[in-house]
């Protein structure tokens, strides 16, 4: 198991917005930084959470650029490339690795809905091959409620046959339990990231290699609490009360609005009204509704 | 019904390939000379069948350019500007305006699902008034089964309503007739023009204004008789003649598989390899395959 890579809790980063829906900047690396300083073992910046596929090509790799000139370590930097066309998430990844980010989140193309797996191992195998740089790992990212593209088992089987050393890991969004558990018994040596809190403590005994999850935005040193200490019984009830409290957190936000209560929260803790924003189509909470989170 | 902008019969044109999964250039100008000598009235380009969202922001306004600068009239491309971003979208549509190409079919920001109307009204907004351009002219589209996002009848209300003179079309790619039935209906003046070939001719008695279909890319000599000849009694055996091959056509493609039926049998009667490649995640199809659809 300590070959997994990647390995650890990560925070499915939020993203702060200026008044014409831009990252800001400023936010976003301060964000980061505190992220790592509760407990982080890197930060998934510029996924599903983080709003990336709402920001164009050109404010993404500034983005990246920013936090690693801001002194986050690359290394600690797990940036989403994979977008609708492939020649751009080949320039996003090729991007990524000029800054010594060499771990990625992947999605598959995503426009196409109902296309096969041999069509998506044709796309992977086409960024992997024309990026061809021996340091790049792709986690690739199964959340088929939001991309419409899920990724099957045997397509991880034929991509970790074909490229061992490169498609190293998984986020499984999609908060089946027992997809993650198959996977982690289907695929030794193969890092199982899931995307949902609450399932990080039951799945550590079986083997899962860490998470990223958009919840560690508000509480990243409570999972990386329980992902420390899940298995020492000297601790077991403040694992069990940083669990407890996990999930109240997600409870509290999860659900169709779940970025924009994340982000209201955030602001409420900072003072930041950049955190409020929300680019369109998603929308922020109301002034009632952020003053009814709060309140929870 | 004059005012109705845009009508007539419009190909949602596919993309020929080089070999490395960008757009051919010189195939592609000459495809879309021959559709419009064949009586289209525009062609749709880079919309989904065009395979637009696999190419680059870049490919995409070469594309336009290439075309415009081929000898067609900026008046007769609907190019496909929707994407993820919106910040994308409004840099595609502008470069189309920039080229006096006025007219776009324009994708709701597709990648998160389930947003509200609230959303998509504030991401439309956005872009319409970021542009400020009086001559644009924006073809809202409708195709849930690969966006994953629907256009509601309460959102084309509210569009009309903000941007009566700049929001005067849908492309209804759902293949419901109740679903364009009713928007004709509901909406005096707007555009609707249907994405399924089939539905040209019973909709052309209820009003519509039109269509942006894929198996014109095959057959627009026969949706253009159709269009033009439907209501007049003299040629009512070659409307059902014609008729009768665009269903025969339609059928011969359709399926998981309809862009590559397509492409192939554009293939054939070119002799032009280019048209047989498609971009991951979409595949070809195997040689056995396009020899089984050139004997249909």
């Amino acid at each position: 198991m300590t070959s997994l890579h990647p390995r650890g809790v990560f925070c499915a980063a939020a993203t702060p917005l200026t008044a014409d829906y831009a990252p800001d900047h400023t936010l976003f690396v301060a964000h980061t930084k505190r992220l790592i300083a509760q407990g982080c073992d890197g930060v998934a910046l510029l996924g599903t959470t983080g709003e990336a596929n709402s920001f164009s090509l050109a404010q993404r790799k500034s983005l990246l650029e920013v936090t690693v000139e801001g002194g986050v370590s690359p290394e600690k930097l797990m940036p989403g490339t994979g977008v609708a066309a492939i020649s751009e998430t080949i320039d996003l990844t090729k991007h990524a690795l000029s800054l010594g980010v060499n771990t990625v989140v992947m999605l598959p193309p995503f426009y196409y809905k109902g296309v096969t797996d041999d069509g998506l191992f044709a796309a992977y195998s086409e960024v992997i091959e024309r990026i061809g740089d021996a340091r790049l790992r792709v986690v690739v990212y199964h959340i088929p409620q939001v991309s419409g593209v899920p990724i099957s088992h045997n397509l991880i089987e034929r991509l970790r046959t074909r490229y061992p050393e490169t498609v190293t890991g998984i986020k499984d969004s999609s908060g089946d339990l027992a997809n993650h558990v198959a996977m982690i018994e289907r695929f030794p040596g193969f890092a199982v990231l899931t995307g949902a809190d609450p399932l990080l403590l039951p799945l550590l005994p079986k083997g899962v290699a860490g998470c990223i999850t958009a919840t560690s935005n508000l509480c990243a040193a409570d999972l990386a609490f329980v992902y420390r200490h899940y298995a020492d019984p000297s601790h077991a009830d403040e694992v069990a009360a940083a669990q407890a409290r996990v999930v109240t957190e997600r409870e509290r936000t999860v659900g169709p609005r779940q970025m924009a209560a994340i982000k209201t929260l955030i602001a409420q803790a900072t003072g930041e009204d950049g955190w409020l924003r929300l680019c369109p189509p998603l929308m922020a909470l109301t002034t009632d509704q952020q003053r009814a989170l709060g309140g929870g």
